[in-house]
């Protein structure tokens, strides 16, 4: 660090050395994202191979646990295992703000947003009970809250991660800069590979008033949908309240042409600090070889950017559930991923990951727990 | 009891005897019937407006955990609780054997039923693996398997409630006399009273080869469906199989002529020993105000019969997941109940049951440990 004099004649030279700065912390984001995204493989063939031979033997009815054993099979391949471990839960709930709320694409007021993350550090909200049923950790991540939490990152109940004090409103210009999607999609992988010693299944979730407009958003984007099509009632809102989002939406990306084959352009321009972070998790969770359960719509926004930038994350992500956003679809159809769950759930914050993981431990027990035939010494079928 | 001269001068006087004793076995069978019958209640209505209140004011958009809290509600009016007890979990795995099967209408041998009660011992079957999982104890009863099972009865490994070694063939007459069906009834009721000091919420399971052929049969019988429309595959019959199986199916309506507003006529001329056992379980968790989570095509069979002889039990099931078989839809509809799972899983044994629980788990810790938006200090929307 270069103690620089702030008197007038050296105002020149600090704004070159920021500049620099700038520029290196750039490169140096980049490297961190290049070689995550570099670490990333598809599933190993061999061992969903292994897991496939094994359950094809499992003494019941060819595949009569269908999804359980599909999901074994994947589990399988992605740890290179065949005892796969799941024990250690993980979910990254990301928090962030949306400048877009200006224009009225939510019925609740900006201020839920923190007041939610004093909820999950206090274990009241929905994520804390699911959680704790699932035997699931939650970690609370300020990725752009607009407000001051340092109370709660100083005393390490959140990971300050804060990129910015919310968004830009996308309606008006790009929702951040590029520098900004980047280094919000990095620290969601240094958040994931510093939970990595302990957690051998990730999930992701959500809080951010307003992010249902940014996700939409992305989602028309990157798969060209129809706005109207993808566009959804969010929190609750009305006939007229729902036109008026679609209208937002359909401005913003008027207004800033996202780039439908470049994500860190679709997700500074109409994305959220949350979204880059959920991202950052999915890649990191994918370059660990691990699991990592993707919650609903929001978070399917963010697998859609981790997408884009590299497909073969698909092979860690696990659907979790069905969100009842109509543009959800849509982003798993994209995907290519099926959901685990349909239980009309739309609250985020990782819940439908927290649901789903029984599930996965279910299907690891499916490939540890069941005896084949022989060892059972059961007749087969004709 | 009185000893009886063998010799052919007392031969009438025993049989007589015999009649007595039989009749009064009867009466005593069709009290226990009657008495949990008459135990059965609604649930309780305050106690669900009680639970929809405070789920109304949680911390989170109306409603956005969905069927967890549509759930939350019933299991409050079940229990009458807002701490609804579930963390005792008993699946009750039934094991019985069909005569119908000389017809042909499995892939399976029948001996298979019995080497899986062995397999369901050693705890390497499906059902084991999903409840050591969902944290359930598993208690396999012999309904009527054709085999002897009494060494794992005497060393209390199974209960057993054998009514007979396997029912009658169904497409040559009744698969079981009356008083069988009130037996194989009673026999679930009682293994449930037996459970219930340590159980808080029921998972009911099915073990027997060439099952799906009386509860199709049943479920044609009871609702009016057409055996064509409700008839599947069971354990992967191939198109030929699949029209035999029809074939036998409506032969055995057309031989016995099940009456429809006669559960126990039903049950007795085209049923099955462990689908009787399982409506005795389904209507004893409801004489108990407790959950049952009813698994899938042959339970909800079960489901069926105790429903015809109580309709309130439906207030009790909770239909775990939607199985394969197309006539389970039908079931589900006739009950009026949504399952929460569809995960291509066709296995019985209960392992269904298991993979819901901890769903239901979940629904009773959004009732409890969530907080309203007044004790969270959050603000509520417009």
């Amino acid at each position: 660090m270069i103690e620089l004099d702030r008197s007038g004649g050296t105002e020149f030279i600090r704004l070159l050395y920021l500049k620099i700065e700038c520029a290196d912390k750039t490169r140096e984001n980049m490297d961190l994202l290049d070689k995550t995204i570099a670490k990333i493989e598809s599933q190993d063939k061999e061992w969903r191979g292994r897991a496939k031979e094994r359950l094809d033997n499992l003494c019941m009815p060819h595949w009569a646990l269908g999804r359980l054993m599909d999901l074994a099979v994947d589990l399988a391949g992605m740890t290179r295992s065949m005892k796969p471990p799941v024990q250690q839960k993980s979910i990254i709930t990301m928090a962030g703000d949306h400048g877009v709320v200006e224009e009225g694409v939510s019925k609740f007021p900006q201020e839920v947003t923190p007041q939610m993350v004093y909820n999950f550090v206090r274990g009241g909200a929905g994520i804390n009970a699911l959680a704790r049923q699932a035997g699931a950790r939650v970690i609370v991540v300020d990725m752009g809250v607009a407000a001051d939490l340092s109370d709660l990152a100083e005393s390490g109940k959140i990971i300050d991660k804060k990129v910015a004090p919310g968004t830009l409103n996308m309606a008006a210009g790009p929702a951040m800069t590029r520098q900004q999607a980047i280094a919000s999609i990095e620290a969601g992988i240094e958040v994931a590979e510093s939970l990595g010693r302990d957690t051998d299944i990730f999930g992701t979730g959500d809080m951010g008033i307003g992010n249902t407009t940014p996700s939409t958003a992305i989602v028309a984007a990157l798969t060209g949908a129809t706005v109207k099509d993808v566009t959804g009632r969010g929190t609750g809102l009305d006939d007229a309240q729902l036109q008026h989002k679609i209208t937002i939406i359909e401005k913003s990306l008027q207004v800033n042409h996202p780039d439908p084959n470049d994500a860190l352009d679709v997700l500074s321009k109409v994305g959220g600090f949350e979204i880059g972070g959920i991202a950052g998790v999915i890649l990191a969770a994918a370059a660990q070889r691990k699991p990592v359960v993707v919650d609903g719509f929001i978070s399917t926004a963010g697998a859609l950017i981790a997408h884009a930038l590299k497909p073969e994350v698909k092979d860690y992500i696990i659907a979790a559930h069905r969100s009842m956003e109509p543009g959800h679809k849509m982003m798993l159809a994209h995907l290519g991923v099926e959901p685990l769950l349909d239980l009309n759930v739309r609250l985020g914050e990782g819940t439908g990951a927290a649901l789903s993981m029984n599930l996965i431990e279910a299907a690891v027990h499916v490939l540890t727990g069941v005896a084949t035939f022989a060892e059972a010494a059961v007749s087969e079928s004709e």
